[in-house]
């Protein structure tokens, strides 16, 4: 048994998803992070495609907009105003853009009833005040997203409308009665009529149901959303760092109780923790304290839905590495400068014009490199390794070009002429056919593994 | 008949689209400057939803990418070293992006043979230096925008990678012999074989086939293009103020010649030469100077392929403009500044930070207005329009509110927290439901609209 299979684990970069990816988790939840550099979206998605494996993200619409691509939403609040038809048409299209960016499932619809003391975490997020268009809002949501084949999530049951605190920050105690706490159900369970895939929980404590928080509440979990509302699907913690429940509980206990109210997957944001709760499950099953067939049913559920990996952009990924001509051993580990051309010349059907901008972050990010323009070259000491930006040259150019080599380690970057590489055979150089930054992106972390030895 | 049918119309703002609507323009070509906000794009496309009209864009891949929320491409020239499935995965994709945004045509793809000594305009458009490869990618191209139930236009025709300049900006003659140039036609022809919908025209003149540019030379559209090559889809020129047309040829010249040649659709990149240019066909048609049934021809294959736009994010703007509520009957014509709140609260669930310098930059477009923040108000003179914009606020803070509109004529607007709407009954008010761009822009122009008269 795998056991990484009942884990969400967050992922802010390529690093956190390889930890994932090691250890076979269940779930990948994609941060907004992973978005500040599109070349490392797609190698992302290449690293996933084709694997069985979640691939999920917060993009609620509206107030929580995670994924760039998908076009913005008013946000639920405004939609509540309206008719099930926009919901249901927005979810298809924000669907249909996350599946074919690569994920198959999303931590939305949002079915939590606002109230007018809600705290600002509930925000735009809610539909609204009445729980029966929560409830039409949410279903139309969930057929939305199922036509675009999205597996999507109710949250945060039984309910988090009531909060008057962000459970990111603190714990709370919700004092609803029973009765109150039916009109938050309402929505949930009309998702689960329409067979929405991911139940999430809340890390609420609703006093008079339990003690313990919704999210390790086996009296919640088991006997309200598992027995009287009959989900079969997969139930997910919200994030196990969240301050409401990681104040209070140790990741050992989250785990024994969490398992044993049955739930399925536990979202850990973090990769450094992720093993942490991997041993807290082993151990708390070798010491009985977690009944073997609970985690076995709960692997089923996940198995049950996985569904294999595609992308679109992992193609793009597949296709920069195709091209790409890279002609460097190694590289001297010296301070790197990246040295621009002093002009570029566009034209008015030519956007990479904005593209330098984002590809002097990339050189700083990956390669801890200066950018220099080729005219400042002749006040630099030579203790530097260059690379050499090269867009057009005429032969006087190229000359210049080539001396460079004899003051400094240099790495010559061919983009819009390729024919250009003749004039720099026997040199290292990297010929790219492109200024894109997700092409940019890509050379810059493939140098910075070459980074040992010299040029 | 509706000669406008010939016309596809620049547009770069929402008057532009309604001097193309009014005329009846038979495609409208949508220009980056239209998604500069997004409100204005999505605005636009639920004017253009349920018309039979083109509704395209420049939007190639690679260096001219003028569309957002479509995942950027390396490129053609990198595309064109892989394999042509990377070319037809891509323009699935993006293909499918731009029609549920509703565009139904791309002018894409690039299908010019690049030369050594190519000038930029070219750079990474080609997909490189062999007709042949260039003629395979640009099928899978075509494919890929069919599967995507996008028109595709083959361009420019009869081979632009000889130019050594850039037409936007001047005039070329291009020497190649006609066999050379059979080489650039091999790309064409694949493209016909492969059913493209449009090609487009170049302003160049190829001295070996004809004194006039190819826009507008009888001999390479009629007599190539149409009889040699077969093509029976929609001839475009390239825009008709492109330097290398303008400077030589009045529009007059333009319209005959180009009709005579069998082209079928001008583009007019300029809203305010659209009018000449319809009128110049009229007066060619009226002189005898282009035959009647050339003209009938044209618009024949014109509605031969058009559709009706779809657009899932007009249906965003409706739901909008079902949600909000206005109370405001008209604006006192004086100096506007908006308000905003000296502190949000915004939880970790929540990207709306960033919505606010957006917000401020319609504010300015559309209102003319200033922003201050509330505890600023007290600075200002009386002779200003207060839009007091309201997230949360305790009952306090609605007193100091409700104060405002002593001292100075105002207009709530009130946001997150629609009960408090109830307060600011009687007064001028809007209640939007939500913070975002999308909401704010169309708010601010509604507000914009009703600028006459007092508050």
């Amino acid at each position: 048994m795998n056991f990484a299979k009942l884990l969400f684990c967050g992922v802010s970069d390529l690093n956190d998803l390889r930890i994932a990816l090691d250890l076979g988790a269940g779930g990948i939840l994609i941060y907004p992070k992973m978005f500040e550099d599109v070349s490392q979206f797609v190698e992302l998605m290449n690293l996933l495609k084709g694997r069985r494996v979640f691939v999920s993200c917060d993009h609620e619409g509206g107030q929580l907009e995670t994924v760039p691509f998908v076009p913005p939403s008013p946000g639920n609040l405004l939609l509540g105003r309206t008719d099930p038809r926009f919901v249901r048409s927005y979810c298809e299209m924000a669907g249909n853009f996350l599946r074919r960016l690569g994920f198959n499932s999303v931590f939305a619809p949002v079915l939590d009833v606002k109230r007018t003391y809600s705290n600002a975490v509930v925000g735009y997020r809610s539909f609204g005040e009445d729980p029966k268009i929560v409830a039409e809002m949410g279903k139309a949501s969930i057929e939305g997203y199922k036509s675009a084949k999205i597996l999507s999530c109710a949250k945060h049951f039984p309910g988090h409308g009531r909060s008057r605190k962000d459970s990111h920050e603190e714990f709370e105690v919700i004092d609803a009665s029973i009765e109150e706490l039916q009109e938050d159900l309402l929505p949930f369970k009309e998702a689960i009529n329409a067979k929405v895939d991911f139940v999430m929980l809340a890390h609420l404590v609703y006093s008079s149901l339990d003690t313990k928080p919704a999210s390790i509440s086996r009296k919640i979990v088991q006997e309200i959303l598992r027995e009287q509302l009959s989900f079969e699907g997969i139930v997910v913690s919200d994030a196990v760092e969240m301050k409401a429940l990681s104040k209070r509980f140790k990741p050992s206990q989250i785990v024994q109780e969490f398992f044993n109210a049955s739930g399925d997957m536990l979202i850990v944001s973090k990769a450094k923790n992720v093993k942490g709760y991997l041993e807290a499950i082993q151990e708390n099953l070798q010491a009985g304290r977690i009944p073997k067939r609970m985690i076995e049913r709960a692997i089923d559920r996940v198995n049950s839905k996985l569904v294999e990996v595609e992308s679109d952009v992992a193609n793009l990924f597949e296709a920069i590495e195709k091209a790409i001509e890279i002609k460097v051993s190694s590289l001297r580990p010296i301070p790197a400068l990246l040295v621009l051309p002093d002009e570029i010349s566009y034209s008015a059907a030519d956007v990479s014009a904005s593209y330098v901008a984002t590809i002097k972050k990339q050189a700083r990010k990956y390669l801890k490199a200066r950018c220099i323009s080729f005219s400042q070259v002749r006040s630099v000491d030579a203790k530097h390794l260059l690379i050499d930006l090269i867009v057009d040259a005429s032969e006087n150019e190229i000359s210049l070009h080539r001396e460079l080599s004899k003051r400094f380690p240099t790495i010559y970057i061919i983009t819009r002429n390729p024919h250009l590489a003749e004039h720099f055979k026997g040199k290292p150089h990297v010929v790219t056919y492109s200024l894109s930054p997700l092409v940019m992106g890509y050379v810059f972390r493939k140098l910075s593994q070459l980074s040992q030895g010299g040029v």
